[in-house]
C-alpha cells in the first residue's frame, strides 16, 4: 500500500497520522526533538536558523489557541515566518470551496501548512491536493488523529522510561471522541510497547476497539494495576450530546484518577494528560499537581517535537 | 491637478488607486515584481532584506483574511515587521473617531499602512492625514478601488501576453459593485490596451460607464468574441440587496463563463478571476480549472506585486 | 515588606504596579527609554537586537487592540518573537482554570508575559505563579493598575518639564474606574512631584482618595489653577452602570477640558490623555488638537518606555 505520508525516497512528506508511520521515522523525530530541548532542569528551547526564509501557515478551520500557539512558537524558534489564518469566519463563508481555499493558499507559496479541521480526513484531503513543494501537518482532524500530540507523548514516555519494550501503558477515559487516543495507540504499538490498555465505560469506547491491539478494561482498579504510564484523556463534553454525556460527579466517581487509584499502578508510574484538564472530572487536583505528574513537561516537549517534525519535513527532498 | 499619490519628486508616496497613476510608475512596479518571483515552473518567491527594520501595519476595518494574508506574506518576504490590526471590533467601538485612531497608529511609527475599509475614499482620507514618513496602500475601499489587485492583473496579462498594445480585454460580470473592475479599467487604459470591453446586465453596470473609455456589451457571445483576455468578476452577493440580486442559476445562464462561450474568444485567450470564485455562478468549474485559466498564478503574482509596491514606497524620498 | 516586583538582587523581576516601585528603577526605565526614541522632530524608533531569540507572549484575557499593538511593536523593535493570545474565547471556555492556562503557557517557555485582565490583581497572581525565568508585565488589570501607561506619562512629563520637583499636576475625571489614575499618582509621588491634584465629581472618586497624598477638587476652575500638567482621563462609560453614568453633555459642562478652563493653568501647561478620547465629553477638540496637547507624543513615548521595561526585565539576573 502506498503511504501518503512518505515521498518516493521514503522520507516524510506530510505528517497526517501516526498510523502506518514507519518506526525509523518515529524514532528519528524523537531523536531530533532531543536536540531542540535542553533536558537540564528548566528545559530551555533555543532559537535556531533552520527554517529561515521558509513560511509556515497555521490554517485553523477550527479554533484552538493552545495548539496554534505551540506550532507558532515551534516555527518561530526555527526562524520561520508564520502566518495565522482563522478560516472558520473567512473565505469559506463567501461560498468558496475548501479546495479552492487550499489552492489559493498554495499559490501564496507557503512551505508548510499546519491544518486543524473539525472533519476527520480533512488534512489527508488537503495533503493529496497540494503542490509537492508543500508539506502538510495534521494538527487535529475531527475524531481521527492528532499525530504531534501522540509524538510528544512518546517523547515524554521515552524521557522518563528510556525504553518502550517492557512497558504497560493505560489510556484512560473518553476513547470514543478522542483523536489523541487513536494516535497514541498507533504510536505506542509501532514503538514496541507490549501492553497497551484502554480503560473506559462502554459508552465511551469505539466498537471493535480491540482490533487496534489493545486490552479493554471497564474498571479503573483492574486497568491501572501495575502500569508504568497512565495517559488520561480529556472528557470531550463539547463533542457529546444528550444522553451520552455523563455527569461530572458520576464520571469522576468511576473513572476519575485519584491518588488512591494511582497507587495501584507501579510506584514509579508517570501520569500524562494532553490538556486542557477538567480538574475533578477526569483527574483529581492532587494527582494533576502531584510528584508523578509529567503534564507540564509534556507541553515543553511538545514545542521540541513540533520543531523536529517541521525540520524533518523541510529536510526531505521533493 | 495635484496627484495625492505622488511626492514632490514625482515618486510614489501612496498607492490609493490606479486612476491617474503615471504609466512610468505602473511599469516600474511590474518590472520590480518580476525580480521577486522566479518565473520558472513553480514561481518561487525569495525572502529579501529590503524592508528589514521597517514596520507594516495591516489596518483592516473590514475583515478579509485572504487580502490581509497576501500583504502579510509580501511584507515578511521583504523582512519587514508586520502588525495586524482588526479595527472593526476595537477602538472605534469605544467612540474614538477614525482620524484619532489613525493619529494614534501614526504615533506608533509604522512605515507603511495597508488599509482596508468598507467606505469608498477611506484610504484617501487616511493618506491625506498621515505624517509624510508614512506610506498608505489601499487594500480595497468600498466600491471605489483595489489597486494592488489591478496591478497583479496587469502583471499576469504582461506575463502571458508580453505586450498590452494589441489586446482586446473583456471584463465580465458585476461591474457595479466591483472596486476591482474600476481599478482594472484605469490600469488597462494607462498601459495602452486599445480595446477594453465590459460585459454585464444593465442592472450590474454603473451609469455612464462608457465615460471610462470602455465598450459596453450585454451579451456574452458578442462581448467575448475574439478577445485575448477574459477577466471575470465575483458576483458580490454580500453587497446586493433584494430585487437587484439575480438568482445564481439565472445569472449563470446568461453570464456564466462556460467552455462553449470561452470558445468564442481567441484560442490563446487567458481567463482571470480575482477570487474567491463562485463556481457554477459566474464561472463553470471546467473553465476555472481548465488550460486557459491563470487564476492561481494570479495569486502568486499578487505576492510579488505587493512586494514591488512596498519596496517602491519604501524607496521614495520624503 | 517583600516587594513582589523585585528579585533578590533588587532588580526588576516583574512590572505589576507603580506602587512601591523604587525611584531608582523608575528613573532607570525613563533613562533607558530615552535611548530608544530619537527626540528630534519625528521621534523615530530604531530596531535593535536586544531581545533576539526571546519570546514575548501577549496574553490578553480582555481585548485591547491598542495596548496589545504597542507591546507588540515594542517587542518587535527589540527583535523578540511575539505570540498573541486572545484567551477570552479560548481554553478558559473549555473549563480550564486560570492557573492551569498560565502553567501551560509557562511550559511553552516564553521569556515574558504581557498580561491584560479585567480582574484587579490578576497580573500579581500570575507573577506569583510563574517560573523564575519568566517576567510578567501588567498591561492593565481591572481598576487596579496600568503601570506602563503611568511610566510613559512620566516620560512625557520629564520630556516637556525636565524636572519633577517643582510641578503642580492635576489628574482630571473618572478617578474611580481608572487603573491609569492610580498608577499615575504613585509614580508622580515617587518621582517627587510636590503637588498632585485630583479633579472629579464625588461620584467618580474612590473613598479616602486623600490617603494617596493628593489634594481633592470638585471644581475645574480651582483644580486647574496654576498647574503645569493636566492629565485627562477617559470617561469609562463601558465600566459604569445606570444611575452612576453621567450624560455626556452634563459631564462636559462641568468637567470637560475647554480652552477657557485650560487658560487657568500655567501658560506653558501641557495636556495629556491616555486615549481613546471621547471628544466633546472629557475634552474639547480645540484642546485635544491644540498647541498645548502632547497626546500623540505620549503614544510614541509609550513604545520607547515599553522597550525600556522589556529590556530592563530581560537584563535582570534570576
Amino acid at each position: 500500500m502506498n503511504n501518503p505520508q512518505l515521498n518516493k525516497n521514503g522520507e516524510l512528506q506530510h505528517l497526517l497520522t501516526t498510523e502506518g508511520l514507519p518506526v525509523r521515522i518515529l524514532r528519528d523525530i524523537l531523536d531530533k526533538a532531543s536536540g531542540f530541548v535542553s533536558l537540564a532542569e528548566g528545559h530551555e528551547i533555543k532559537k535556531v536558523p533552520l527554517l529561515h526564509g521558509k513560511s509556515v501557515f497555521n490554517i485553523f478551520f477550527e479554533n484552538s489557541t493552545r495548539t496554534r500557539t505551540t506550532f507558532e512558537i515551534a516555527a518561530k524558534k526555527l526562524s520561520a515566518d508564520v502566518v495565522n489564518l482563522n478560516i472558520g469566519s473567512s473565505s469559506t463563508s463567501k461560498g468558496e470551496t475548501l479546495l479552492d481555499t487550499v489552492d489559493n493558499l498554495c499559490a501564496m507559496h507557503a512551505d508548510m501548512f499546519v491544518v486543524r479541521h473539525s472533519t476527520s480526513g480533512a488534512a489527508h484531503l488537503i495533503a493529496k491536493h497540494v503542490a509537492p513543494s508543500i508539506h502538510v501537518i495534521n494538527a487535529g482532524d475531527g475524531r481521527h488523529a492528532h499525530p504531534t500530540q501522540a509524538l510528544l507523548d512518546m517523547f515524554t514516555i521515552r524521557h522518563y522510561k528510556q525504553d518502550f519494550h517492557n512497558l504497560r501503558v493505560a489510556i484512560v477515559g473518553d476513547i470514543l471522541h478522542s483523536r489523541v487516543a487513536r494516535s497514541q495507540i498507533h504510536a505506542l504499538t509501532t514503538l514496541g510497547v507490549p501492553e497497551v490498555r484502554v480503560v473506559a465505560p462502554k459508552t465511551l469506547l469505539p466498537t471493535h476497539v480491540e482490533k487496534l491491539g489493545v486490552r479493554v478494561y471497564h474498571d479503573m482498579a483492574q486497568g491501572l494495576k501495575d502500569v508504568d504510564v497512565v495517559m488520561m484523556l480529556r472528557l470531550q463534553n463539547e463533542r457529546m450530546q444528550g444522553a451520552l454525556l455523563p455527569s461530572a460527579q458520576e464520571y469522576f466517581k468511576y473513572y476519575g484518577l485519584t491518588q488512591e487509584r494511582l497507587a495501584l499502578a507501579r510506584s514509579d508510574a508517570i501520569v500524562m494528560h494532553p490538556g486542557p484538564m477538567n480538574r475533578g472530572v477526569e483527574i483529581d487536583s492532587s494527582v494533576a499537581d502531584g510528584a508523578q505528574s509529567v503534564i507540564l513537561p509534556q507541553v515543553t516537549f511538545g514545542i521540541a517535537v513540533r520543531m523536529a517534525v517541521m525540520s524533518t519535513l523541510a529536510g526531505s527532498k521533493q
